[in-house]
């Protein structure tokens, strides 16, 4: 199995937004067979094993397939891979965990058991969910699996009250951070960032095709239609007012304007993440300023947080997350740290928000 | 030389201002003989190790003694032990590091050589300099090792605007806290801390005979002789003015007043380290607020921040370090991270100052 989710690893920067699965066949303690998930359309996992196995001259019959999800069954853009499978006579079946989407959920499994195939799940399951949290988010919640990237010095802080800010973390932070773009579906920023830093938000230094797409929160509309975000088309621009004008002139480059406003004139962000969710958005990340990161945690939008810290200390500056005043403890936000590393010079923290109201 | 550094450890809570060294005898592969230095005046490591050997029955003649220091070559409060080791007749001496102390710097070992003994040194000695970084830094600098410590929330933050803060990390992270304040010779506040939560700064929990002394900045001598950082005495008070009355009254309850006034009328905190070092300071634990965290940072006082990072938002709040704005990124203060861990559901980082003035 930890074979199996060293081959779903390979799909992590290409198979969105299905999931990253990965598939050993073995007989007689040898691998005869091995697959990843291709790009949307293309085989899955199970399918490509068989197809190796039987290039590499192997007979399947009464082998075991690990599999890190549970064999799909419904007829989606391909056919059912527990019917491969049980064409194919293997003998057993492994699966990491069962799968989520409520197509499938345990029926794939019982196809196979159906047909003779022994069948186990939950093995090396909490690395398999890992590797494809934002698509069990999506198909048990309807929602992205919602990762907010900072970056600050030891002190919480991203940029002088100047705006300057570049280089605070090292190369490999950075180079780090395009990893975690890279697994995304989705990259949102606000136009604050957009008029400061006027990023291209885009992967460098690895190969993701495709390239996850871009989204701006512009509640005005008042995107320069030369932003780097805007070029090559293909961005999402969220805004709360209607410019006939100014959405031609989006699309006219080959970007799409959404319209999402609230009652107070702003971005509807939670029905902006139920959006996202409803376009097949497993992981989005965001990289924004404080203004937004504040408003999208405020309002609960957020899973987990990626904070990369540098190890300087800038003094009074601009915070990562602009978030009001508490006046009792008991209102803080709490969360808990899932993993941490240095990276380089610099230290990486995972931290997921405790969402329920349990007190901790 | 693992097993000496082990020794070495035991002595971590009691020994100063001596350093902590252990020292363990070995021939053919056994251990006959293992030591750590006592208390101020008591045996050093090498004369326990010695003891113990013979009364454990052992020859310690052509053995070898592993020793995480190099033994001594004066006359302190104890006669040296490269004289002993070599009546005892060693064969053979590893030191981890020689010893920085100028009254010895090699002689120890020079002396050992010159009776004939096998001499090697460096073994293990980053261990062997962690161990006793204050003692080092003493010796080389005249200056403590100055740590300080903070808890803050993920965002940076210590406490509410309202001064709320009691239990921003969890119970093991501040049992950890105390395990460093025990390891210190002089645990140092400021006037303000004492003034909002009165706090005792002992260490609890930990058996630490002596505990290590108070030492409270107080420029002005505002503080009440009722603080509870008061009671059982030998708290050192440092001030910029002179108080006959308020200093006879502290005195009073076995308290020293240190008058150090530096030019605007405030306590001049680089000359306070230097006469800590003069008091035999090895290690200094820093636990002050923002205001005098700052201060101490700015004046270049502090070597290394240990910082205790919550699973929490705490927003608008008090920061760790009041320190002024930057105009400039290049005027940022930078550190090195030496260590990352969890602890429990906090995290604890340990980031040293990087003093010389070379670009990063």
């Amino acid at each position: 199995m930890t074979l199996a989710l060293a081959w779903a690893e390979r799909g992590m920067y290409t198979t969105s937004p299905n999931p990253h699965i990965g598939c050993v066949i073995v007989r007689d303690g040898a691998v005869i067979g091995a697959g990843v998930t291709q790009q949307v359309g293309g085989d899955h996992a199970e399918i490509q094993a068989l197809k190796d196995a039987q290039a590499r001259g192997h007979d399947v019959r009464g082998a075991t397939a690990y599999v890190t999800l549970e064999p799909c069954s419904h007829h989606g853009r391909t056919p059912p891979c527990a019917d491969a499978l049980v064409r194919a006579g293997v003998g057993r079946v492994v699966a990491a965990m069962e799968d989520p989407n409520p197509l499938v959920a345990g029926q794939g499994m019982a196809r196979l058991a159906a047909a003779g195939i022994a069948v186990s799940s939950g093995l090396l399951a909490e690395q398999a969910y890992e590797l494809n949290i934002g698509f069990f988010s999506r198909m048990t919640r309807g929602l992205p699996w919602v990762r907010m990237k900072t970056a600050a010095s030891l002190d919480g802080m991203t940029a002088l009250h100047n705006g300057a800010s570049q280089w605070i973390t090292g190369e490999r932070a950075r180079a780090d951070g395009h990893a975690w773009r890279a697994r995304a579906c989705a990259i949102l920023t606000g136009i604050g960032t957009v008029k400061a830093d006027d990023p291209q938000l885009n992967v460098r230094g690895i190969d993701t095709p495709p390239q996850p797409i871009r989204i701006v929160i512009d509640s005005r509309l008042e995107i320069d239609p030369s932003a780097k975000i805007l070029q090559g088309g293909g961005t999402w621009i969220v805004a709360a007012v209607r410019d006939a004008e100014k959405g031609a002139a989006l699309r006219a480059l080959g970007n799409e304007v959404i319209l999402l406003p609230n009652a107070s004139g702003k971005v509807d962000l939670p029905e902006l993440m139920r959006e996202l969710g409803r376009r097949q958005i497993n992981e989005l990340h965001v990289e924004a300023g404080s203004k937004l990161n504040g408003s999208l945690i405020r309002e609960g939008c957020v899973d987990e947080l990626l904070v990369y810290l540098a190890p300087l200390l800038l003094g009074d500056a601009q915070g990562m997350f602009a978030l009001p005043a508490l006046t009792h403890l008991s209102q803080k936000k709490s969360l808990k740290f899932h993993e941490v590393k240095q990276i380089g010079a610099d230290v990486r923290l995972l931290a997921r928000f405790i969402h329920s109201s349990t007190p901790t």
